[in-house]
């Protein structure tokens, strides 16, 4: 296990109702005057914008609003945002919807209180360690982003997707109310699943060894996922499946379980490519990267993939064969995200294969950047896995 | 799922010379002047306390220190505390040690802010919201209280034990070096990874239904440590080992794995009655009374017993008779305790049957005194499962 630091000082409100602590925590948190930052009408049809602003205005504390924030979120809204957190004074900014607009308001919180350009954090491998303090109320169990010191944004200009991060940009509270994430429809609760389990699988697969306890962690937590999902796929207003998700989404990803140990994250990074040329959602990107990843990168560690077959996916060991339980495993993993509706290629997302030397372009691999920690992805590796999702 | 709030605010610092971030931490976290709370001459004999007073002395915070902790931590040095926090004017309260260290310095710190007697917090339910910051360097892994807003003291005045609790409470800050514990006896060990696993048990029992998040998290801080308590007890040097068993203490009971469910804690309850009257280690006490709470509730669930014995101990099914499995269930879990050293009677701690009566009434349950949440404890069950344990 490697040495590290573990700090999530987030609040967390969960379950029916606890959007009525929304004005008591942000004045706990320091809040005075807000900018509450969402995305299209769907909070506004699902009543998640009246019992918010409702909660507000009860404990009297005065907001602006920031709306229209789009999935993959973009530069664009960020610019706005600061601009607004300047000019009125706002000294806390509350995101409600799902990662996009969590995101959006953690780059705005970033920026306003940053003398340069926001997106250097972006772009510079800059931590955060300043912002002005970020609450949340999630609609969608999905990125984490509601207790993760994490951000991901897209700059407009060249649609150059990346993260930032820092201790500042750990939410102050999050509310948790599985309710508000019932009228999401089913295709987007299963690209949220996907998310979520990708989220552990970037932990899971390491090369450090002798850690036991954070992968039980993330067995634990993929398995629930595997538990829960066909029960909200079959019923969306299932309140019990929706709770374990969406506590299960926060702790796939405040790296409770990732702690100690050397973390992957190619899968993110390449499927960023697919959302940034094809607007697709993040979690579909991810089903159809995430297993050809496990595919490509199978031999460098048989053991390691036979034990994710065996422990999650419930694979008998084939001793004489371990390779033979670890390809069974990710065909396990294929079928299950399969049964919930999602992509298996990145035709279905919209590409082709003449795209993949821009893709392989787009991720940098060839210019020097790093991505993935469990093997390194080469420009050869980062094609090889395009076109093995083709 | 029940609705909660989750706000678990400590920083953690882990691993090999993390306790050089003491002082930097110790100044983050509000402190100019320190109280140092700690046991017996362990920590002199294996060089934590150089290496704690050398990492405060480099940051020039001056210190006062309060030792000669016992186990099972008594009301006497909390009121001596108390004392030189106000005649020296401290403002912060670090703990050197296990589980006794800290909560006698958690008690100091809500005591020196505290107009009445400490007491009222342990005797009257009271929430502890008040306390100066405290600071932990864990030496055993076992209590988990570096990671938690609990406290336990035994009133000198009757040897009455009993708990408190509150946010204020939460160590500001950790530091988990796993090397720390390396030195301590076999024995000690065992009773720590015995109260490690039955804090997560106190969670995993429950009438709560649909809670398999934290189902699942709880089975895999079970199954860590059943992997790694053999090896520790058989090279207590293994640092990997040490560190996943140091960790998984701190994540049983910061309450990551019991949010959302209705909790039991009578073991603990049960317990506290042995280590009060035979002055016993805590952890062996919970080898004693846990088995044998788990046989007596059985039948109140035997579904639940049953996928604790599949899930955690990994035995097959029995689908036409549960109870057979469940059985087989605990058979595992006190062979486990036997493997590690732990005893498995009263008797071996020195108890003897004409103490039952005594033990009940301490319990205080024919008082009224609320025990247990899966089953109620009424007086004639808590003197079975004392007898049972004799």
């Amino acid at each position: 296990m490697d040495n590290f630091t573990f700090y999530a000082p987030t609040y967390f409100a969960f379950g029916k109702e606890s959007e009525k602590q929304i004005g008591s925590l942000i004045r706990r948190f320091g809040g005075s005057k807000v900018l509450m930052v969402y995305g299209g009408g769907s909070i506004k049809r699902n009543g998640v914008y009246d019992a918010v602003t409702a909660a507000m205005n009860e404990e009297n504390i005065p907001f602006v609003e920031l709306s229209g924030i789009q999935p993959n979120p973009r530069s664009g809204p960020v610019y706005q945002g600061i601009e607004i957190c300047r000019k009125e004074k706002i000294d806390f900014v509350l995101a409600v919807g799902g990662g996009s607009s969590i995101d959006t308001a953690k780059a705005i919180a970033a920026g306003a209180v940053y003398d340069g350009d926001f997106w250097d954090y972006y772009s510079k491998d800059m931590t955060i360690d300043r912002a002005l303090p970020v609450g949340t109320v999630l609609t969608i169990a999905a990125a984490g982003s509601e207790g993760s010191p994490d951000s991901v944004i897209t700059l407009e200009d060249g649609m150059v997707k990346r993260g930032a991060t820092g201790e500042a940009l750990r939410p102050r509270f999050s509310i948790l109310n599985p309710e508000f994430t019932t009228t999401l429809p089913a295709y987007q609760t299963a690209c949220g699943i996907t998310d979520i389990m990708i989220h552990v699988c970037e932990r899971y697969f390491t090369n450090t060894e002798d850690v036991e306890i954070t992968d039980r962690l993330c067995e634990g937590i993929l398995k629930s996922m595997i538990e829960e999902a066909p029960k909200v796929i079959a019923d969306p207003a299932d309140y019990q499946a929706r709770a374990n998700i969406m506590w299960g989404g926060m702790v796939a990803h405040n790296n409770i379980c990732g702690v100690g140990r050397e973390q992957d994250w190619a899968s993110h990074d390449i499927e960023h490519e697919l959302s940034a040329l094809y607007d697709c959602a993040h979690g579909a990107g991810l089903a159809v990267i995430a297993p050809n990843w496990m595919t490509y990168v199978t031999e460098h560690n048989v053991s390691r993939m036979a034990q994710f077959a065996v422990r999650v996916w419930g694979c008998d060991m084939d001793f004489a064969h371990p390779e033979r339980t670890a390809q069974e495993g990710i065909a396990r993993f294929r079928a299950f995200l399969t049964s919930i509706g999602m992509p298996a290629t990145i035709r279905e997302l919209g590409g082709k294969e003449e795209d993949i030397p821009t893709l392989v372009k787009m991720l940098g691999v060839a210019d020097g950047r790093q991505v993935g920690g469990y093997i390194k992805i080469t420009p050869e590796a980062a094609e090889a896995i395009y076109r093995m999702a083709m």
